[in-house]
């Protein structure tokens, strides 16, 4: 079966978007459509260029015989900031309002779109750093730590409030969650985690970030180190903050159940975050 | 700024795959590229004939003043039927094995590289239904579940053992595990879920099916239909089936905690599977 270049393309962006931070040598590609590397060479400049000019991420070549090609998710940042936009807006709807200043995200969290962008912008934000595999907590946080772990090509394991049956011999602590400063419990399936990981943490919402320092009391069981934290909302609304270094899209600032207002900002994404796709790079 | 055909083909390609069952009208890519729609027309022919070639889906075309094309997410029949050899294999090792018989498989759900692919085996089962959205319980479904969604391009609803305040006012019935013959309860939030919508129940597991049925009870209380059922894994070992018409991907013939074997083949997924990508079509 023979390929022409505009075929090679089509199938090679499939190819390089569905396996990010993955390193695919030349030969597959080359056996793949039987072209010379020369030709592949070429066709990776011009995939390359088109991610980098219109913000999909970017391509990093490995010289070497033991080299190849690997894409890098990216976001660039002015459709970072357009997406944050979007979803401040979406998160301050009246309707989302429960009783106690509780929001409603379900819907939010529900969708396969906004997750999956969510996903992207984390991803994009831990880029650079050397991530083993994202930790998360049920219920909610497990589909933006998918989403991430799509992009960083990692896998995802989920702390429970409870043991299963299911999850063989687990690992529990006892930790005291920040804004009601009860005591809870935390489980981790003993095999799900290798001592030494570095792990990036990953969840929808912090308020004082108790549930994230339990996550972190937890890795220290497992001598695992955290890499990273990273939250979709964060909440300003917190006597003492617990945790210092995270990266956060969105901050709600002020929820008045009485007058029925919410208040959403940018969170720290674009100060916290260095890694662009920058205009110039392309 | 100008774009070239292989800088379109690009793009095109990245722009479709992300947004699987949208329509998309030619005149966003005339914009976009600053094309002439003859031209992007053209494009489209090249990249729906190498998809069907590389078995990545499909292109529908919509004519019309409101048309404009769709990228249907399809597997190929010989792709899956590896996928899913290559997940019997993971799913027979032995130290899967727990107390009790069960099946450690908290590591495959982890793995973003076979969430997906699940996902898109079960995404390409269900193409030709028409479905308003995806409905999962808590916790190891979800991830299977967003990854359909995300191929399909409709939301995900969760189901809990638990009522929580995030989630406002909620529906809740009780239900018999088939397999314990336990009163479980199930709850879902009530603005999650509209009146007549047609729902892809999707889970991880699957024995007797009581959890499956459960999720059915819920949806009468919202007066919606179940589309379809779609499961990774389905047990033989049920005295009594409790749902009849299900797409499973692998089965458990025979698990022996005491000698150390676990037996899994092919589940009914290319039985009751007609949906397809055909060689012949491209």
């Amino acid at each position: 079966m023979k390929f022409r270049r505009s075929e090679r393309l089509i199938d090679m962006t499939h190819y390089l978007l569905i396996r990010p931070k993955e390193l695919v040598p030349l030969t597959v590609f080359a056996e793949r459509y039987g072209s010379a590397k020369s030709s592949i060479s070429e066709d990776l400049g011009i995939i390359k260029e088109t991610f980098e000019k219109q913000g999909i991420g970017t391509l990093q070549t490995v010289p070497g015989a033991a080299g190849g090609v690997k894409f890098i998710s990216k976001v660039k940042q002015e459709e970072a900031q357009e997406f944050i936009e979007h979803l401040c807006k979406l998160m301050a709807e009246p309707d989302r309002l429960l009783p106690g200043g509780y929001l409603y995200m379900t819907d939010l969290i529900g969708n396969p779109h906004i997750v999956n962008e969510v996903g992207r912008l984390l991803a994009s934000a831990f880029a650079g750093l050397e991530i083993d595999l994202i930790m998360t907590v049920a219920t909610k946080g497990i589909p933006i730590a998918h989403a991430a772990a799509s992009f960083l090509n990692v896998p995802v394991v989920i702390v429970r409030g409870d043991s299963k049956v299911t999850e063989g011999s687990t690992v529990s602590i006892n930790y005291v969650s920040g804004s009601s400063k009860r005591i809870q419990t935390m489980v981790l399936s003993k095999r799900s985690l290798r001592e030494g990981a570095k792990v990036l943490i990953v969840d929808d919402f912090m308020k004082a970030g108790g549930t994230i320092n339990g996550m972190i009391s937890l890795l220290e069981e497992f001598n695992a180190t955290v890499a990273g934290i990273g939250v979709l909302v964060e909440s300003e609304d917190a006597e003492e903050r617990l945790v210092d270094n995270y990266v956060s899209l969105v901050k709600l600032t002020n929820v008045d159940y009485k007058i029925k207002q919410i208040e959403v900002v940018e969170g720290n994404y674009f100060s916290s975050n260095q890694s662009f796709l920058k205009e110039e790079e392309s």
